[in-house]
């Protein structure tokens, strides 16, 4: 790489049914006028990058290709998943959805950033650098790195805007699955903070005990045998009858539902065949289990509502201004509530490099990788 | 019966597992000030009656008992069914949500009543009298026959208020399932009359025949072997983005929320991995397969919902005075639009024979039976 060129990671899945993952090299984009050229040194990978990043493909089947400074990696896509990539065969894709770094040059009306330690996004940050504009950039307080604002906008503003649904579709009370993930741990610390009541369903009891020791009151371990009777007591405990589902194939989100309708219930004083009346919502807004959602409405009533649930169509419905307010709480509240921790920092060449996939591909809770383009 | 008293069809399930229906002989009650004595001479039986008469009970094991007038009939429900008939256990049910007859005696301030035909809904309609407020009585206009009034309010109201929820809703074009049924045929005529296009699936080239006779432009046999194709066109030609599932189990309404998303693209100029942004909503309205509704999120993008959906709490949302612009359009057009036709019409001790229930629970597409607790 040259002084003038820049290496970008691109991700491709051709339409014979091969996944493509290469650096590009190109020019170093000038900012225009309302722009700035951010050197990008953190980016994290979050599930949903990991979801174009590998698209479907068996990566048992990875090839390793290229130079060691160059590498590219190859694996086949089985027809099955072919079918669900719809229209981004043959597009070579840009990947990363949220990142930090510096301004090493701005436009003539953009010139305030410039040295800003700034994060952003918006899509290809596993790039060494990124232009954006002015405007969509979060310039971070004096003394915060680019790794500790590199993870700004994805999980905080979904764990706030979960917080913030939660009013707006007047619910009291949260369940949230695969809680102890970071995300998870970020939704205690607000709840915690805004008096929310919150319940953690878990995987294992060492996850658990992660939750428990930052103050979380109501975990349930969906591998103790009394799971079912543990979720309805935490349920009826807090009142809870909004739940977001990172995991969503299964039963587990029919289980959220059967343990509000039967917390709903313990305070019914008559019977009605069709259930409770009051409106039991699970959002899903991750597919940890790619298997189908099964809901068996038997134990559930008919006030229910399964939902699939995405932080930029929730943003684009509260609108610029409530965004806003989402955004200045971060800031504020970046080295306490929206901390973010990470298991490795990787270069753009090791995230390219099978057994790295391996580990960042295996999303097990509580890990996240963050990539630096700029790593030495 | 002597003339003071009265049978009424009552539904036990017992806490040690039995079915037991019966006709419990009464006193004919006195309608206080504000009330009215109906003598019901009709009373459909909808699915949603259905579900709390007979109750989970495994009908094979059915017995008949008392006398040829006074029959009574007693089943086994199965352990599995009763851990799903929640509070109603050891509770003798009245049963009948609606039904028509004529006004035989009223209190001082309802005389304007007195000798009316009145329709009314809730339930306890499968009786020979029922007391309900003046109020919640909707009078008939004059040449109607308690047959043709019987079924004003469940279905008409149902199929009214889908077109309703798909206004408030924003949603431009309806998908209905079972479509051939009474409910079906009458959501076709609002539609047809409302220009609001509609696409109908059915189970059988019969039932699509029966619609497209009835002026139905859009029908989906899903047993064609190229439904899926046949579904996204209709989906595509009509715009529809809501639909209401009166089946519910299995992968139905999973197929409905991909035809719609892959109609959606069929317009889309870029790839998004989330799929489209256009919200699709699947309301489950029964249980016609009471299997778990399955959800592979695969090809249905991020903006999504399937629910529960329920008359009454549809009404409740959108309140009195909106539900009473449906009601007074339902009497308007009772003997076009909202015309129900009968398969036969049968006495309360008809109603427990175990011949007879095997016929009106097969819940047949285009199948309905009228109780006449009058009938001579």
């Amino acid at each position: 790489m040259s002084d003038s060129t820049y290496l970008q990671l691109r991700s491709l899945v051709t339409a014979a049914g091969e996944l493509q993952l290469s650096l590009k090299q190109a020019p170093i984009p000038e900012p225009a006028a309302d722009e700035v050229l951010i050197r990008i040194e953190a980016a994290p990978i979050n599930p949903s990058d990991l979801a174009l990043l590998l698209g479907p493909a068996d990566l048992s089947t990875a090839r390793v290709g290229g130079t060691a400074e160059n590498p590219t990696l190859t694996a086949t896509v089985p027809p099955k998943g072919m079918s669900a990539i719809g229209g981004r065969a043959d597009q070579s894709m840009v990947v990363g959805n949220e990142g930090a770094g510096v301004v090493v040059k701005a436009g003539a009306n953009a010139q305030a950033l410039l040295g800003k330690t700034v994060a952003a996004l918006g899509g290809g940050m596993f790039s060494q650098y990124r232009v954006m504009k002015a405007a969509a950039c979060l310039p971070l307080p004096a003394g915060t790195s680019p790794a500790e604002g590199a993870s700004c906008f994805v999980n905080p503003l979904t764990a706030l805007s979960m917080v913030e649904n939660m009013r707006r579709e007047n619910h009291t009370g949260l369940v949230h699955t695969a809680a102890a993930s970071n995300l998870g741990q970020m939704l205690n610390k607000i709840c915690l903070k805004d008096g929310v009541p919150l319940v953690n369903i878990v995987r294992s009891a060492e996850q658990a005990s992660t939750l428990r020791n930052i103050g979380a009151k109501y975990v349930c371990d969906s591998t103790s045998a009394n799971f079912i009777t543990e979720l309805t007591d935490a349920i009826a405990a807090t009142g809870a009858t909004l739940a977001f589902d990172a995991i969503g194939g299964g039963k587990l989100a029919n289980q959220i539902l059967i343990c509000m309708e039967a917390a709903i219930n313990r305070k019914a004083t008559s019977y009605s065949r069709y259930g409770s009346a009051v409106h039991k919502q699970v959002y899903s807004y991750g597919v940890l289990d790619t298997r189908p959602i099964e809901i068996d409405r038997s134990n559930v009533g008919m006030a229910w509502s399964v939902s699939g649930w995405l932080l930029t169509y929730f943003l684009e419905k509260i609108g610029p201004q409530a965004t806003q307010k989402l955004r200045e709480r971060i800031v504020a509240e970046l080295k306490t509530t929206f901390a973010s921790h990470y298991t490795a920092e990787i270069s753009l060449a090791e995230a390219l490099r099978p057994e790295t996939i391996q580990a960042y591909n295996r999303r097990a809770t509580g890990e996240k990788y963050l990539i630096n383009p700029n790593k030495a």
